[in-house]
């Protein structure tokens, strides 16, 4: 209570700082568009539903005094057809790079008294990320750099999120793919934050190389195919002055990846989703120009993505199994797991924890999240009751 | 205007008719829930939008003096897995009826004013349907059972919204699927209805047997293999005396027709209709223990039945023409076909009307609905903008 009554945000600071009037800052506190968080946080804030000029999940840092932004990520759009979007939105520039995207969560890292800590796309600490992120980076570059931020994704099998075996990581690992200013959201150029990244010893995002405008297309084909039967994700395709805005563009596999995982929870998975990674495969399918063959292939690999694990599902419920998301944890202090498992627990997401072990100087936690709707309406369904 | 007065709704009648109190229809009226026709049929209602205790689509028809309500058509639920559907709903009774449900459009036929007329779910008098039906029904049936309404499926190629050439009709036809009291809304028990049907000479939907609850499941399931085969759409399993609530099950190869149709369109394809068809996929799959081979062949048709028709379109596009949905109509009086124009506009849904041939008596015209939000996505991919 006392914490609260000390540490509450100076309106009209925060105001001038973020060139915002004082009115409006109470209004986005008062309408939760600005929202503190917990414990040792309760200084950081971040922005939420649609404040203006900020992006989702930016955060707002009061050092009391003085105050500081780690702006939300922006959202990267896809390419449909690859060939016509690069043409159109890279019109002004000869060549652009290409990285590779990775498939797993992305989290910004800044320092913050004394300790690095990890936001997620929200904009929450999140305890699991904050955690890990210290053995991933080399704490001496946010001191060199305290008005930089570091954007990377985290990927590998023991991932709250997305599991992944494509990387050949064993359990975490963090690349960085962008490193911005504070407050702007300025993003360095790509050779530049590479360079300043290897200096530090930070994994980084594979560079495919720089393509001129003309050629990107069939070499990013070419790429596309072979991260396809790696079972990886895809690319994002820069300016490499980062001026303009990067483009994405994914492999089929890895759409129909995220079906296989949503259509396991069938009653879980949104409508939106489906549609999205469908209609990806038909734009696909119609730019690299298939032959009947690769098209049938591609029908096939789609709906089977939908269908077999629907159906696994459906069995496995009627075999008196439920369903349920499991994965792994690995920490080096116990409490986090703890820490972590209520930190879900604020956002309605209930988790069983397993088994806890030591394995070197490190625990892995074996944790499960049931899907009760989907559970439940596979049973309704075996029993007998209608859909609507 | 003078009509708009002398036509008054005499809310405290209507509403004692309906045993409502009267404000409540004043509150249905002003809020859009009840809402009159235009035209000749200005004395006709229609409820819409969650009237209590009123099916959707359910007409209100004002005598000046006295009352008629036809009620709007049941929503029939659909079993997911047909054995434990049939078990767990039809419980109470020996033997189900199984009807053939057939692709296209319902409608429910009442005689007023001297002449049938048909009106959609939604409870508006079509001019197309309402002009068909004539060559349809007996109107004897009408004058000797003035409180009986007649719900039937309008089918064939010469349909604005569902054309099918499944059924071996050369325009478009008529067929009974439902005899229901006005006013109640109570159904005539099966055969009741088929032989009055056959009575009037009235087309009706084939009625595939009686069957005992035990060995029902399995009857149908060879039932819709064959429907499937030839590209009709399912079955609606009934109480014979039509106490219990009907229950519908449908082919693969229907939904897998209805994807095709929808995904033509894909920028206009419902994100809902997409998903329910892929849900019902997994269900049957499971329920009919396929083989491995009849698995993979269901996933590549449902792959299929999304991915070619829009690739299809993207092509078409691309090659500078614009997508549309082509149909025909055929009237008697060529005035309907205006009349209809103009019924659609209403709705927003704009048609431009080609050709019209007079062939024997009748005239045949040719309609296109443009699908402007799929022609502008494709061209806008085709240029290279990006998704979102």
């Amino acid at each position: 209570m006392k914490n609260s009554e000390t540490s509450k945000l100076n309106i009209e600071k925060a105001a001038e700082f973020m060139e915002l009037p004082p009115s409006k800052v109470s209004e986005l506190i008062e309408k939760g568009n600005l929202k503190r968080n917990w414990d040792e946080y309760y200084d950081i804030y971040r922005f939420q539903g649609h404040a203006p000029h900020m992006e989702d999940g930016t955060v707002l840092i009061d050092h009391h005094g003085t105050f500081e932004l780690v702006r939300g990520f922006p959202k990267i759009k896809r390419a449909m057809l690859l060939e016509p979007a690069l043409l159109n939105n890279f019109s002004e520039i000869s060549s652009v790079a290409v990285e590779e995207k990775m498939n797993g969560y992305n989290v910004r890292v800044i320092e913050f008294r004394g300790k690095l800590i990890a936001f997620t796309r929200s904009g929450h600490v999140c305890p699991y990320s904050t955690e890990r992120v210290q053995n991933f980076l080399e704490p001496d570059f946010f001191r060199e750099y305290p008005d930089l931020v570091v954007y990377g994704e985290m990927t590998g099998p023991e991932n709250p999120y997305v599991q992944k075996e494509a990387y050949g990581i064993e359990s975490l690992d963090f690349f960085v793919f962008d490193i911005r200013y504070k407050n702007t959201g300025e993003a360095l150029p790509v050779h530049h934050r590479r360079e300043l990244a290897d200096k530090y010893g930070f994994n980084q995002v594979r560079l495919f190389g720089d393509f001129s405008i003309n050629s990107a297309s069939s070499k990013i084909m070419e790429i596309i195919r072979e991260l396809g039967k790696k079972g990886r994700e895809g690319v994002v395709i820069k300016d490499p002055a980062m001026v303009l805005q990067p483009i994405k563009y994914t492999c089929s596999e890895s759409n129909c990846s995220d079906l296989r995982q949503a259509f396991k929870f069938y009653n879980e998975a949104g409508r939106d989703y489906l549609y999205s990674r469908v209609i990806r495969e038909g734009f696909q399918s119609h730019e690299w120009a298939e032959s009947e063959e690769d098209f049938m292939e591609r029908c096939l690999r789609l709906g089977e993505s939908i269908l077999r694990p629907m159906k696994k599902t459906i069995e496995q419920v009627e075999s008196g199994e439920r369903i349920s998301d499991e994965f792994r944890i690995r920490v080096k202090d116990r409490e986090t797991i703890f820490k972590y498992r209520d930190y879900l627990d604020r956002f309605g997401l209930y988790i069983a924890l397993g088994d806890i072990k030591k394995i070197g100087d490190e625990y892995v936690a074996e944790i499960r999240r049931m899907n009760k709707s989907t559970n439940d309406k596979t049973l309704a369904m075996l029993e007998g009751q209608l859909w609507s």
